[in-house]
Formats: C-alpha cells, structure tokens, sequence
C-alpha cells in the first residue's frame, strides 16, 4: 500500500488491479457502494439472461421433459463440484442442496453417528447462531449428549476438545467480528483428540482460500449468496470428505439421496457417495441463478482474491483510524492479517443510527445489535475507490451531529 | 356429459366450461397437450413478469434492503396463507418452506413427540417413497420405534391402526394410481385410536377440496410445482393445525424458527406459531414465482375445479374404453368418482414404450415402472378437447404396430 493515501494514489491501486476488470461482470446500482455483499451477493446480466432462459425456454417450453433435457436433475452435483474448487475440494465431494440450517444438521449428526461412544458437541458461543440451534436440535434426539461452547465452558475452544468430544462444530470466520481461525490447526487438534470437525465456511467461501482437502476437514457447510452471489436464499451447500461418504448417515433420507431415486423402492438405500446427502426435489431457478453466478469466477484464483482483500481491508482500517479519531469508533475486527476474514466491523455507542444514516447516503454495510457495524469487502467488485468514497461518507456522518436525532426518530419508527 | 362423444358434443362441453378462460393464465407451448401438470405445472406471463422485477428491481437494484423493503422475510408465511384457502386451512397455519420430503420429517417427528408412549408410524407401502424414506430417518433416531405399512403388514390401513400408533402417514391421493382416500373418515379413525395424522396431500392441493381444518387435520406436507405450477423445485409447505403449535416440536431448529431470528441469541426459542415449523433462509426468486403463480387462482373455486376434475377423468376414461378396446389396456384408477383423485393410470405391457410415441407426438404424460402410464387432469388449463386430441393420439399409437420396434430401440439408447 503506498504511504500517503490521496486519492490518486487509491486510484493507482485501481489501475494496478489484476481482478478490476471482473467488476463488469456483475450489475450494481448507480451511486452504491456495495460493503454488503458478505449478507447478499449483487446480481449479474448473465443471471438474468439464465433465469430467463430457463423460465420461458426450459420450464416454459420444455415442461416436465427439463428434468432430462436441460439437466435439471444433475445441478445440485455439478454446481457442487464447480464450488468445490473455490473451496478446495475435489469433485464429488460437494453438493449445493437446501438450507445451511439443514445441512449443518446433516453434518452434525452423520458426524456424531460416526463417534456413537463419543457425547460432546464443541462450538463456539459466538457462532452464528443457526449453527448452535441446529446442533441442539441433533441433541434432542440424541441422549446424553451435550454441547460445550467457547466463551461459557472455557475461553478457548482447544481447551474444550477431549476424548469426550465427538464433533467440533465451528465458524472459519466469525460472522460479526470477521475473525478469521485457522482451519488447518484446528482441524488437527480434533483430530489429535479423535473428534471430527464441521466448518461452516459461510464467511470464507468466495471471499478467500479455503483448503478443505488439504487440510483434511471432514465436514463443511456454506451459503452460496454472500460471496458467491447466487442471489436471495439460493441453496447452500455441504462438503463431506470422500473418506467418509459410505460409512456417514444422516437421517433426512429423501428420495434424492437414495442409491436408484426412480426405482420407487419402499425402502432407503442411501447413494454411496456425496448424493447421499441430498433429500429432496431443490428449486430449479435459484439453482440456475447460482449456476449463471458462478460464471463469474472463471479465470479468478483464490489467492488474488486474498491479496486484494487483505489490501482493501488494510486500506478500509488505516483510512478509517486516520480520519475519523476521536468519534467514538472501535475497531472489532483483528488488525492481524492472518486472522482477518473479508470485511471489517467497528463499534460505535450509535451504531444502528450511523448505519442508518451511511445507507440513506449510498454507502451499505449492515449492524448486528447491540453496537456494530459490519462493512464486507468483496474483490469481485469492489475498487479501491469505493473504500475511499466510503470513507468519505462514514466521516462525513460522524461529524455530522445533526444526525443524531433524525435517527433516534427513524428508529422508533421501524421498531 | 353427453351420451354422443362427438368433437361437436366436446366443443360445447368447452363453450359452458366456466373455468375455460382460466387456460389464458398460463403459457403453453404450441401442439402440445400437457398432461402431466401433476408433475410440473405450466409457467405463465405473470410468473416471467415477477421473476424478472425481483431479479432486476428487488435483488439487483434493491440488494440486501428487499430483505424488508420487499418483504421477502414474510413470503413463506403470506404464501403459506394464500396456499391455505386452497387447502381448507385458516390463516396461520401453513408455511411454505423447504421440500416435501423435509417437512414430512419436521412433522413426523413432531407427531411423534406428540406421542411419546407410542412406537409406531402406520403407513402404505404404495406411498410416495419419500415419505417412507423420510419416517425411516425419524425412526432412526427414536430406538425402539417402528413402522407398520398397509399392503405388507395388513391389506387395510385401518386394520393397523391401534393403541400403539403414534402416527398415521398417508397420502391423499396415490402418486401411481391416482386413487384418492377419504380424508375425514380416515383422520377420524386415527383420532378414536389416539393417534395423530400426517397427511401427503401433494397430489391434491390444487386438484380437489382439502378441508384440512374441518376435518381436524393435525399435520399436512406438500409440494407447489404440481397443481400449485410453482416452477420447478419450488418450495414445499407444510401445515401444522393451531392446537399443536404451541406443543409440537421439530428438531431442524433454524434461525428461521426462533421467536427472536435476528437476536442471534445462543439458544434455540421457537415461535410459538407456524413459524417455528420454518428452519432456514428460502429461496425468494422461487418463492417469487409461486407467488405469480398463485395468481391465476384468483377467482376460482375448489369446488368447480374438483366438478371439472371429474369430468374430465370421466370423458377420458370413457373415450379410451370406447375407442382403444382390444390393445391391451389396463384402468390402475378407480372408476368410482369419489375415489379418484385428478389423474387416470392405465396399465400396458409396452406403457414405457407407448409413452414416448405419446410425447414424441405432442400428448405429455409420463410412465412409472413397471407398466403404468399416468395423465393427469388439471382444470384451470385443459380442455375437453385436448382430452379428445390426446385419446385421437393415444389410438394412432396403440393402434400402429410399426411404433413396438422402433420403440424397443430408443429404450436400449435411453437406458
């Protein structure tokens, strides 16, 4: 990053960026700056072409014979597969199916079954939520099991995983803070204790490298909407490791996991490989839209996403702590580049009402109460320019005390 | 119906058809006659027209802000009230989320819990499988339960409900033979035993009057891309009568179930409403075009849906008997009107064969192994003289030898 950071220094930065040209990919309203992307991925023409493609010619024209035809029946694999190198996997390891929420489930519970003597679920108590829930869920149906979480049994999660613990159920980055953990170490520790891991890579997928062979995990789960800008609820997926597909159960055993679907047999037999972690029939045009937004990724590697995340985060805290000091802003994220995800939080004691104010001037992020702002920072589309005019708001706002009141105003309102 | 089936007489039987003007609604490709709108219901110019403002206007413009400015967060619940008129259920009942094999998980396990001294499910060997698949994944996390199936176990259902059935699992209308149950006698009998129903009205909902409340219903699963012409994979709904809500308890606990979803609080509270049946984020641009969907059944009457219904099985059951005696059919549906439900089997030793002369010729219906071709009969878009077309077609092909060999050869290709 050059040291002085005018404005034609950042617009050099653009000009030097190998991945600015895939900003074209992707439709982005007039006078946004998108820092949200980390909730809800933009949309692209190419998506809307697919989706019209695939209403009037394939649904519209085609009808039931699309199954076939177009392929329909094999999109959870295939997307699967196309995510998998994003994620490090590979092919036959990955299918995009249903909800995060379900497939943490799936995974949670073909792990635990795969550790019966074992009863104790690891997480952390600043997971996202669902995680959690999901988890509880397993252990309603499982006696004797429990859950033990970071931040309320122990500090640090290592010092929670034994020979009791079964499965260690946890986030590569941390949804509010953008912490980032070390998938690799941790996924080691487990397995030095004889405990699976489930890595939910919500937050990493599509914003940076994530090593799931290489690094061994047994299970993953992720959204395909922030990062990899499927659109609104489009399907997630989960990764099971090739080692563990025969032996892994889960027990929402619909007809799409099982080993011949249109045979109509009475009983489940589960496919012996990753299918059998699909249940039931999933919907076709979020499928496509995902499909059509993966097209965005072709010729982009991981690693140039990394470098110009990290050099957009780097730019988005040095400019913030340079120019807005002393209003009430406290950095949430680590400064440390190695446990950085892709966005940037900051508290501040009127955080819900600055929010407010920078996304009725064009500047979205997003706030998780009680006090943070959350700004996602993705290479896809994003320049270097944006941080800086994004900067240029935030302060602008918190100078402006003004604000204050129409804020206080507009949130009694929404509430 | 007329005694003379003349086309004269079956064009005036369109002329009085007062739901012929709903054909208008829907987009159908040119010389075809769609008989299989019990797999797939047709798109329409209202669904293209939504799928395109919430891809361009809503997601592409709106981004993360449609969440609420758009109302995406409530679809599955003001969609689960629109499909709730259709099926005889009053608001606040029925949500629209996930797939039908997910949900029959959600309430069997649900039911079950209800039940807690009770070991078994009752259910048909000739169910969807899913279904079957889906209560194998409940029992498999309840030790010491099991499940007790119509046609193997006992020849009537009846027969196997008794003091230890937790749940009866059955489907309203056969997937195969069309062959429709009744509804109010069979909850009824599940109820004197002490048991609970769960009732598959997949092949129903849009075909026929579910009164789900006025029969005392206690849970209904089923899928939108049938009658509903959701699109393809649409999400399913489910249906959890009022008096349950507060008890019943599903273990795919999702942030989408919680009383407080955006408190991110650690442990799982569920609404204490049909919201809690909901798990994880939907996929609005499917939910989108269920929406418009939805649309084209403004106006109309289950009544006069389940009149037409009838008639049109009718007219086709007595057009085939009359004009393709002799060539080896077989009726699999009832004949009796109150047990059929919108669809009419026939059975034939060449039925995979015959189909796909069928289709190849423009008439769409589709074959289940072993011998079963199954047309289905969806009144807001058929008419009587597509039922005649399809009998006019479905005689050339039976009547023609030569199609047996040329037959023979594309199945070797396709399988």
């Amino acid at each position: 990053m050059p040291r002085a950071l005018t404005l034609a220094a950042i617009e050099a930065m653009d000009a030097a960026d190998p991945l600015g040209p895939i900003r074209e990919r992707f439709t982005l309203p007039e006078g946004i700056v998108y820092l949200d992307g980390n909730s809800l991925g933009p949309a692209s023409p190419a998506v809307f072409g697919e989706l019209e493609k695939t209403a009037r010619d394939e649904w519209g024209e085609g009808l039931i014979r699309s199954w076939n035809t177009a392929g329909w029946f094999d999109l959870p694999i295939t997307l699967g597969d196309r995510i998998g190198r994003l994620i490090g996997a590979e092919p036959g390891q990955t299918v995009v199916c249903d909800t995060t929420s379900i497939n943490i489930y799936k995974a949670v519970h073909a792990a635990m079954g795969l550790r019966p003597e074992r009863p104790v679920i690891v997480a952390e108590a600043s997971s996202f939520p669902t995680d959690l829930y999901m988890a509880e869920g397993v252990l309603s149906t499982r006696t004797g099991t429990r859950m033990l979480l970071e931040g309320v049994d122990a500090p640090a999660i290592e010092d929670l995983i034994d020979e009791r613990t079964a499965v260690v159920l946890v986030n590569h980055v941390n949804y509010k803070s953008g912490e980032l953990r070390d998938l690799a170490v941790l996924t080691r520790r487990a397995h030095e204790a004889g405990a699976l891991v489930v890595w939910d890579i919500c937050h990493s997928a599509g914003a940076l490298p994530v090593e799931l062979d290489r690094a061994n995990v047994d299970f993953a789960v992720g959204c395909t909407y922030k990062y990899l800008n499927g659109g609104p609820g489009s399907p997630a997926f989960i990764y099971v490791a090739r080692r563990h597909q025969a032996e892994a159960l889960q027990p929402l055993s619909g007809w799409w996991g099982h080993a011949r679907p249109f045979a109509f047999e009475p009983h489940f037999h589960g496919d012996a490989g990753i299918r059998k972690f699909q249940c039931g029939t999933q919907p076709v045009l979020s499928l496509r839209a995902l499909q059509a937004a993966l097209d965005a990724w072709e010729g982009v590697e991981m690693t140039a996403v990394r470098e110009k995340s990290l050099a957009l985060t780097d730019l988005f805290i040095r400019l913030v702590e340079a120019r807005c000091g002393g209003v009430g802003l406290t950095l949430e994220s680590p400064r440390e580049r190695a446990r950085r995800g892709s966005q940037v939080s900051f508290a501040h004691p009127h955080a819900y009402e600055v929010m407010q104010a920078l996304i009725e001037r064009g500047v979205i992020g997003d706030f998780r109460a009680p006090s943070t702002m959350r700004f996602g920072f993705t290479p896809l589309y994003l320049s270097y320019r944006d941080v800086w005019y994004a900067v240029e708001v935030l302060e602008e706002v918190l100078r402006t005390e003004a604000w204050r009141e129409e804020r206080f105003a507009v949130r009694a309102a929404v509430t």
